[in-house]
């Protein structure tokens, strides 16, 4: 047995990843992290040297013992690796910019991870997961492969359905904020805090809270329907107060794109109509935080990456390769298979929800039937993935059209056709099983 | 055993009752209607006459015995009847012309039997038709009653949620004027055509089209693509036809709201400004066809009544008495629990579906499972028609703002809480379980 | 288009075939049979010749077109046919009578169908019929398999999980025994009862009975609790009056193997003390059979064929060809996908139920849940036959054993390794899947 | 806020008792149990007051601050109390006596919990622990009730679907007795074992057996299979080797009684033909246990309690406790409702499944379908709980036969009839719902 842990981080050359260096120096006791592989491509080369020399200068700080390796070689990287973390972003930020400009330039929702954005993200990413997947079974087939990338539900549902690989989990960031900020409203310690989470990724209801045991789920909802706040990566609109307490559980920042889609769609065309879309905020968010890392005597976490939108990332794939590694049947909140637990959905396809951790992997906590006021939209959007994992991996036209169309944030099926044509030519590059078809 | 068989038509003095009348002639012999009541309310005492007097001359002139009755006492008409039919609108047309106009005005969709429209007509018609059912249970407890009072689907769900009343049978002519579109798309006769109908009430599905028994399927479906009309209530714009072939089952006229959100809205938005809305069309519509009516020259159903909306209502009715009353076993598309039939659904569930017609009622006919493209969309209606139902029966103003929140035609959780709050107060007289709480 | 319908029937050389020849006889001008090829193996030689001399002269004294071939090569009778029925028996009589004989002598039920029996029915029987599949496939990929041999529950769950072939239907006059039967405990004509069959192969119930279309479920129970009797294959012997309506529900006659296990045991043990089993007894009785069919002056179905046990075959048989052929919509009982039909059952596990047969095949009515006091039996037998299916495609002695030991009639796991072991021995020529392993 | 946890034990005076008071004194600083109310009715006076004064003794020797107090007032017993188990014997030892005495009298299974047995214990049972859990939703309506009266499968689902009361779990001694005999056969600390139960009560298999983590499940069942060994209360038959390994999970003990029938039932008619029926048994040592309790120098639990069958009934019982009062989280097994838990039971059926315990209750983990092997067996017994407890809630005589004629171990409808009436006569007394009707 070898003596310490080997994780291999796939787009290591992400902003994101002193976030996780961070998390594995926090916990080396526990987690005897030995190697850190940083992979990415060419495309990457820069960032991966700034960023890794920043990691060794942090774990080197730390004086704890974890090695640094950064790579362009996915193949050396994954030789006999415990875990294997994706962050990758397939096309780079450029790629994001058009998912959020095409739809909104035809006056349809454009945004990173959902509607026509998610899509063409989706239609990006899957084969490169699905390639990795097929690395990982060669060259270390009982690692953990852990995914941040988005749209991290489509993703999850291509690995289950497409491979045959089964160490796979998919990791959000987002029920971790959630339960942030329902112990902000409460003004109590979040630790004190415990939640039911069901649903789907970027699409997850926050059920059953409990403070210290007792359930508070009304109080909770009562509380966050006053001061309810988003994300960094999406417009900070209030939910209307009655509605959430109407709804009876905590909505995910994600969900105001449907309670609340005219809204956000005319923010977001406010926003493409003075050049402030997202994607080219965060890209210049990027380049200053690049300049950052440059520093040589940078040797921590620096403070400004927390506007980047990635908060509590750490947290949540660190807490999960821990208790996966240390056996631990703590709860966490992760992408896998149903098997049951979530009786809307079935035994097969993905969802997000609440799981006891064992080196086994994670298992699912039953929660029986969704409340009917949102098992509706659940399901809607589960349609949605479904088809949209099926186009990604077969490079299938009328699929990819048909998965846009019925999406709630698709205002016709004619403008969905407009879209659809103007998007697969803008990223036909990355879109290789499209181009063969 | 009575001679003949009674019929009562509760919403008599509508201008529907001729399709009735004359089907109940053209079936006199296989299906001996002796007494045809009518019944309405006091605001319906003119139209009531107008219409009994016409089917009066109608009978007369085809030389069948059938009584007509009309009356306004419900009760006496109820008495030992054997079939009833219910076709009332609470509120007549001027409730209509508010559930589309409030809306509109805000910027969303104004429409009947959709929308803020749709929960705001079930909130008003299902204590109504509860009240009728307890009227049934007491005074012709073996009575059948058949519904084609919109939201059919809402209603359907209420009677067989809250009532204990089983002989109920929801109907709508979508089905079968489907199965006419696509035999003329074909240019076949429609009997030489056989098509699974599954889904909801406005949100059906035709699946496995046959002709002469011979699967059609695929050339139905493109054929229909290329042809696409709708019907006299719903604008006529036609689905992408790249899209109707991906989707590869033939959607209802009423999916234009859904899958062509924008186009619609756009247009209904256009008539308002107008002035030209459904409502008022049809209002103006029934006033010619009422004046028509009063003729006493007028013996048959008058060609006029085509350009009202309800081609096949009278085929749908007498089909499905006749079929009930004669156990033939035939199929036909009603609205009734979904016993498993859509494994989409819980047994429960009130689904539109081809069903064998049996004495003892309908008896679904397995579909298995919808094909993903269109079980999201159908969920997410059942949860909006789960929670209209009970919001109208418990007058609960947080479910009738729930239900329109996360209805997929509702823009924002705030625009739907202003029109809620103007409706309610628009509806006022027709809502008394919400004047209470 | 060819003139005729042309049928194929494997195992031709049965002696049921002047059933069906007589059935085809009765609807020649509805079903326009053209020629109808018996086929049988070697072992068969001259049965086939004798029954295949006795159709001939039935045909030609009822003075139809029906054109008699018999032959030992199936591929040649396979070719373009329209329908193929399959009522073979590997091994023959004799291997029937071991398969009653080895589990008697070890104090288990010894029966064609249920239990060892019928496992080891299926194993050599589950082999042929897929080969037959495969020969349909390649010969007449359009025809009808329509399969009447036993164990057809788990032949059938075997077609449809380890065979892409869908027009396979299992067929069985058991439900239409019960119809007869119910209709004579009320002492009416069959014709004007209607009852839902829902359940298993041998394990099937009789529901909602109606007599011209009114229910009557309660009184029919109650009548046939006081006269059940039972088939020409089960011995007779009665259930439990008070059983019976307590059910509520009209068992079939092989649920005296379970609801009266101990007097079935003893009543079977003691035919085996005596030497006559009913293996022995059937060999006997096709011996006269075949005597009386070489008459040849015979040239009808002769009277002795209904001592044989297979009542209704020809009607059951003849009816489904003539609804598949002439898309008739009527309702038929067969064992098909459950699509949904039955909530108990996964869609994917065949069952026997009432269906519509289309010329697309049967569509399943829904029967939602079956009765809690039914539903634990039916599911057990379930996991018996998909267990039983797989070890007989297999070849898997681990899985023969399995189900072995979780059948209900089964005494122990220890008396079951006995049984299995010296059975898989006698049958050993029977068996080659299990020979390779 | 109280200072410590009040726990009333019903049924006080069982020889249970002082596994139980040890359980508590163990656990003492993390489990401040400030009041244990022992409470009995008058037939068990002396035992409550030989107990009581045991109990007294222990906590004085242990030193530490429980107040033992004994009545036969349940009503004052219960007034705020905390927890509340019960662990009563309706009947006493002689009703037992006689579920065994007269199946075996007619050459059926008689065993305390299965079958007739097991039935007649149910309908004595059901209404007294409804009748508690009356006074518990009146004197202290936040109690856990935890219950681990037999048929702890039918009085849980008897809880749960005839009374509005949440906090209730049934508890069996089972699941952790099979994890200590994995451990045992496997020769490691049980400890380092984690496996997953799902099923039934009495009838819940062990399955995904890991050690420190890791997947052994094969080899456990390999080993298991080799020395599996029984519980006190069951004969010590051994499972046929090579069946366990086909079925690939653990059976419980209760199992033999199905997968070994014969052997079973032979060896109770041997027993009740020595007079030897375990009740008796029992009853004798209950004696010798008595007189040892009575021993004032006696102050802690004796070893002789361990013949008695309960072994980790205090294990089971205490920690249970301690996590729903601690918010532990930890996995235990626990009779609960299935949620979705177990894919092959509705929602709202019990099933005994591991669970996350929170102070809100336990949380089912996910396990999907059970394997097929398996999956019949525990539907059939559910089906027979179903009835069971419905007949016992009503009193229902058809019901009672009926759950007795679908139970597995009944040799006929006729010999269910002859028990059934016997024992309704000899447990008259303890019937008066019965008696009513």
């Amino acid at each position: 047995m070898r003596q310490g842990v080997k994780i291999v981080t796939i787009g290591g050359g992400s902003s994101y990843t002193p976030e996780l260096v961070e998390g594995f120096i926090k916990r080396h006791k526990e987690l005897p992290v030995k190697e850190l592989w940083l992979v990415d491509i060419e495309e990457g080369r820069e960032k991966l040297e700034i960023v890794g020399n920043l990691a060794k200068r942090m774990v080197k700080k730390a004086n704890v013992d974890i090695k640094i390796y950064t790579t362009l070689n996915r193949e050396e990287a994954l030789r006999d690796a415990d875990f294997v973390t994706t962050q990758l972003r397939v096309g780079q930020l450029d790629a994001r910019i058009k998912d959020e400009k095409i739809p909104l330039s035809h006056g349809a929702m454009g945004q990173e991870t959902n509607g026509a954005g998610g899509l063409f993200k989706a239609l990006r990413t899957v084969p490169v997961i699905l390639d990795i997947v097929e690395d990982i079974k060669r060259l270390c087939p009982n690692a953990w492969l852990i995914n941040f990338t988005n749209p991290a539900g489509i993703v999850s549902e291509a690995v289950f359905r497409y491979s045959d690989f089964k160490n796979y989990i998919g990791l959000c960031n987002v029920p971790i904020g959630m339960k942030k900020e329902v112990a902000k409203v409460l003004e109590v310690d979040s630790d004190r805090i415990d939640m039911d989470f069901a649903g789907l990724n970027h699409m997850v209801y926050g059920l059953n809270v409990s403070l210290d045991g007792d359930d508070i789920t009304k109080e909770a909802v009562e509380k966050f329907s006053q001061h309810n706040t988003s994300m960094k990566n999406i417009k900070d609109i209030a939910f209307n107060k009655e509605f959430v307490n109407s709804l009876g559980v905590i909505p995910c920042p994600y969900h105001r794109y449907y309670y609340k889609k005219e809204d956000m769609l005319q923010s977001e065309l406010d926003s493409f109509k003075e050049g402030k879309i997202r994607g080219q905020v965060v890209k210049d968010l990027e380049k200053d935080l690049f300049e950052i890392y440059k520093d040589e005597n940078l040797d921590i976490k620096p403070p400004q990456l927390e506007q980047r939108g990635g908060a509590y990332y750490s947290d949540a794939a660190c807490n999960l390769i821990n208790s996966l590694h240390n056996d631990k049947k703590d709860i966490q909140v992760v992408n896998t298979l149903n098997n049951g637990a979530i009786s809307d959905f079935k035994d097969d396809e993905v969802v997000e929800v609440s799981c006891i951790i064992t080196k086994q992997g994670p298992k699912p906590i039953s929660m029986g039937y969704l409340p009917t006021s949102v098992n509706g939209l659940v399901r809607q959007i589960k349609s949605f993935e479904l088809l949209a994992a099926k186009a990604a991996v077969e490079g299938n036209y009328d699929l990819a059209y048909l998965a846009l169309c019925i999406n709630p944030l698709t205002p016709s099926d004619d403008i969905a056709k407009t879209i659809l044509d103007e998007m697969l030519e803008a990223h036909k590059k990355y879109l290789p099983k499209f181009n063969m078809a």
